[in-house]
């Protein structure tokens, strides 16, 4: 498995800054080891957590200067903005409700963002920050992972060149069960800010796993839909938020689309998946087994396309750093984000295939349609 | 495998007679072979066609005697009432619209009946033959076929004693691609009394299969949702009844249903599937996978439970012929029917587990709901 | 799914005998059922027991006329020659010892015979048989079932018609779990005969599954190897025949095999598969999912066929009653040998797809050598 | 998915050295990936490529020091040797021939090495490989990736634990089609170094893959067989070494295995299995979906376990990064090599999981072995 054609690449590290993501967190490791699979980034300064101590200690525990490793990201933000060797980027991995006032600080600072999703807590912060980014010409990247999997992006390229034909039917689930016990089980206990509208938004299920359910749809679509209609519940008792959805989806060509997300589900983990079909063929992927996308052309055999493999697409083999039928995963599926992200700092420009900041007011636009139709009693609502 | 406790069983086989199910159905050889499968039943009587002599002869070919071939089935229920050895039950295996007037007067005249569903074409008529059923104590087997099926009548026996615990979540799909094609396809022209509402019915896939999907996961639950909303669509143009259903569902606890038919998704042959979940466990089972059962305790691994497996529940191990691993199927679902039609009309008993006239009524006026809620463009309607 | 095509055909009925299959047996049942699925053959006359009483009862109890049941098969092969309308084909479904007196006497009677797996249970005594067979002129059908399903006839085709390219690799596997358990477990005692070498004949998992498995693998590859070595065990402490055999197998043009039968590993059930490679293809199929056979066309994406799905072969067609995606099982694979009997029995001709006398030798001599190649330390045979 | 318990750890760094690994070479990216992953090494130092101008150019390109990126691996060892900050260990990804005198180099000159499998090409090297590892008191690891699986792991521990009972049967597979075309085939030429016995060493896919299937059999069983007997080919025309090999194993205890690898079966990718039964249960995993294990307790419904889901191992925990349902893979799997070879070297303990020397060792008496049997004819040899 030598590759005889390969080109020496050479490119300059760039320096990364991370708001969130203590020793307590689970999504702060994740976009620590995404940033360093390609070696495109160097994590340099970070306010890592709201409690600052701890949070430096941390900081320096993982190879940041204790120069940089800073109280809370107000002050990051503002020493950072003087240094000579400032950071390029700062990524945003804190609660929900910091996304907007740490990445819209961020970027009036001069710096790139790339930022976890939700991008905000409400639509309205959502379109400030969009006018922000287009104002200070600098780049948010938003983290819907899944859209970093090479056969998603695959599935996209499909869809763009007709192998579907016509958008007919969208059928897009997420599923889970780590929220099915009540919440007064302790194990349950460790969600609490998701559960927590003031912290998480406005939205259960709809906006943690919602959100990226819709963006996946309309990543590979390469469309929204036009008007939908939600049936948000709090399945287990004595909730406040939703922790199950279902939403119809009305298309502007007449195709129709359901999405699903639940919390509450024994037996699912993290049970993404996308079902594609238009007037001549499918395409169905499954998160949990991602290195394998199912073809299925309307009066043909099905066919199993895997990652990096006959028929691969040049988005899925740029996605790919190891031969078919050796896995690749989650971690690599976000490290294609970042790299994507590096890739367009470097050359100035645009992540064609890494959602921005009007993705992310799409996914806020989407959760506040969903829950006016719910609490309307179930509606339909334009988008 | 020798099973030395088997005891002998004797029984006097039943008179069959059969309306529609001419050489060129598909579902009367069907009901034939499951008819057959367990020896219970003597087809000894048939008006089989439209085509009164392309029926006779048909009838004559599969080994009923000529006398007993009729033109019409008005004849055939006049000329077996006045006989000795007359049918003791008669399925009707015609296109949907025949389905009422025949029952009707099959019990009328004092006749069993196995039936195709949907039972009828309109719920008014389903609710007159529910009465005639009880007016007449005759009994009514309707062929939802897939609650044949061993390992669903398990997860009915699981839900019912509690193994999922509360239940909060069904998720209900049938999805189909034989009528993927437009119309003027040359191939979807043998679809065609499907798509005539008049002979169908109101409702394309909703009622062709919608109901079976509807139906299954009654059965399982062991309840009906209290209140529907439906998006039913014609995806291929110039189609004139729907081809697609989206439905979502509440149920009397708050618990919350969707359940999606369609029959233009390219890919998917049989493609129905049931997941049910409640507050302590799940179940999940494809049809066309249908010796397997997930069985998803919350908090503990996955099991695979398989028919006639470990763990298998009383009505499964009874609707099994052959061990565990040695693969029965749609046929030996069906044949299930068969027999415990058989079986309650021996005994003069109630088959439990085969749908009668009242799931006959329910599944009218769920496709009616559909229906009107559609009509209304999309609104929750009471059932 | 109506098939306005469809052609009225008529069969007389064939009168069938059985030896074996009484009550407490469990393949009689199978033949039973598969006799009846198609509606070819008429159970008539029976010697069902090697307790006499018992056996009558159980005939009479099955529709068999007290006269025609029959206190053993000596009997009922010297009564039956006498009649008029006498058996057309006599079932063989007893222990193994005994079929090969049972169809040697019922062949020289003039009787064509439809017998259970292994033909015999010595090679002197199966070439005995096929020489009796010749010279009679009467057929033996050999019920290997699982050359009846579908899609192992579309594989035999597609090999013979070279989508595979030339033989290079077979693996072929047959995997059961129940006989795990000690002998002296009541459980696995209802395996007695099997594990009797005077009743089962010798061998125990190699000639009760492995020749399953060594047909199955011919039959698809369309020959035999030249060459065998194997390895054969007594996993279960205590037992005295081997319950778990691995086989090598050298072919003529230099392709390989190995044959794995193990009745002792724990998880499966009846779990026979078979894959086979070629210079330009593979096809893999598995028992416990028969109506999915996996093409992989080299350097082309896995595709998976389905039975009577896009690209069935005729005798895959040939082989299926209903329409793809609603599963055939066991019973139909079983049954489609008795319809190709019925077929070759009414029109004098061969049955090209169920195995015969000859196959029946190879078994036999597969069996001897895998014996001999194990008893001599592990040894490659010529067969 | 907080997790509030997570404890602060620090990690000094280690300097990583690299001989091989340059621009047109696969496995040299992985181990550069796996070492970043958890972030516990630096590769500072490299003679990465046979032609040295273009291994220097890449090692500055990818972030080495030009005054550390050498010409050959006799050189980098001298002047690393003579650095304050010399590298810890040093990691060798060349072609097989390479790998016994770049050790023996670097452990004698004071190193620790990771090294890839084979360790060596012949088992004499081996020897004395593992006897310098021993006189010098330095680590070797040997990257035999499929042990850094976590599910891989936690069939080790389950099978130690006593899960599956005394050990009975050893299934394991590693199917790839790679070399399935004839050689003249110009993709088949990037895999030149390994048909050519100099560079790759005895045996073909029995050293290529067939050494990783061996070492996973031992690795979870924990054990080897005593006595083997290989049947090695090549299949494809032309060809000099085996592509294709099948291997009967013979443990002490009467227990039996089949190992076979190929490299020429159309629609393997890199399908890598291993099923191993014991008297009580058996566990059942396959490398293309690494993050399943199938446990099969006798008597009970199989269970499908998930990395670092409900019953995960100590072991499987601890080679996990994110939680269950988001997938981790092959390179993840490395990185748990690296990581625990880190870990090793900080506390100067021992890493239980990675293979060393011995192993190495075994695996080459094991290859040599099979030549032999194969050889001979297809003799039981012992090991």
């Amino acid at each position: 498995m030598n590759d005889t054609t390969q080109k020496i690449e050479s490119h300059r590290k760039l320096r990364l800054g991370m708001v969130g993501g203590g020793v307590t967190a689970f999504i702060g490791g994740v976009h620590r080891i995404a940033s360093r699979i390609d070696d495109r980034f160097t994590l340099v300064a970070g306010a890592l957590d709201n409690d600052a101590e701890r949070g430096k200690a941390f900081a320096v525990a993982i190879g940041i200067d204790p120069d940089r490793a800073y109280d809370d990201f107000e002050s990051m933000i503002a020493a950072e903005a003087k240094r000579e060797d400032k950071v390029d980027v700062i990524s945003i991995v804190t609660p929900n409700f910091l996304h907007f006032p740490v990445a819209k600080a961020a970027l009036e600072a001069g710096f790139h963002v790339i930022c976890e999703k939700p991008m905000t807590t409400s639509l309205e912060d959502a379109k400030t920050l969009a006018e922000v980014v287009k104002r200070t010409g600098k780049q948010l990247f938003l983290t819907h992972t899944y859209t970093g999997y090479p056969m998603v992006r695959q599935a996209r390229e499909m869809v763009a060149s007709g192998e579907i034909g016509e958008l007919r039917r969208v059928q897009v689930e997420y599923a889970q069960d780590w929220l099915a016990a009540p919440d007064e089980d302790p194990e349950a206990a460790t969600a609490n800010w998701r559960n927590d509208p003031k912290k998480a938004g406005q939205g259960g299920a709809i906006g943690d796993i919602g959100t990226h359910a819709y963006n996946l749809a309309a990543f590979v679509a390469g469309e929204e839909p036009k008007e939908i209609l939600a049936e948000l519940t709090a399945l287990v008792p004595g909730r406040k938020v939703d922790d199950d959805a279902a939403v119809l989806m009305r298309y502007a060509n007449g195709a129709k689309g359901t999405l699903w997300a639940s919390q509450v589900v024994a037996g699912n983990g993290n049970n993404l998946s996308l079902r594609i079909y238009g007037a001549t063929g499918g395409l169905e992927w499954w998160q949990e087994n991602p290195e394998e996308l199912w073809y299925t052309p309307l009066g043909e055999p099905r066919r199993l396309l895997r990652r990096n493999g006959v028929g691969a697409t040049p988005s899925a083999t740029a996605g790919s750093r190891i031969p078919v039928a050796h896995p690749e995963g989650y971690l690599e599926a976000f490290a294609n984000l970042y790299k994507d992200a590096a890739n367009a700092l470097e050359t100035g420009g645009k992540a064609e295939l890494v959602p921005g900041a009007d993705d992310g007011v799409a996914g806020l636009a989407f959760v506040t349609a969903c829950l006016k139709s719910s609490a309307e009693g179930g509606v339909w609502i334009a988008l």
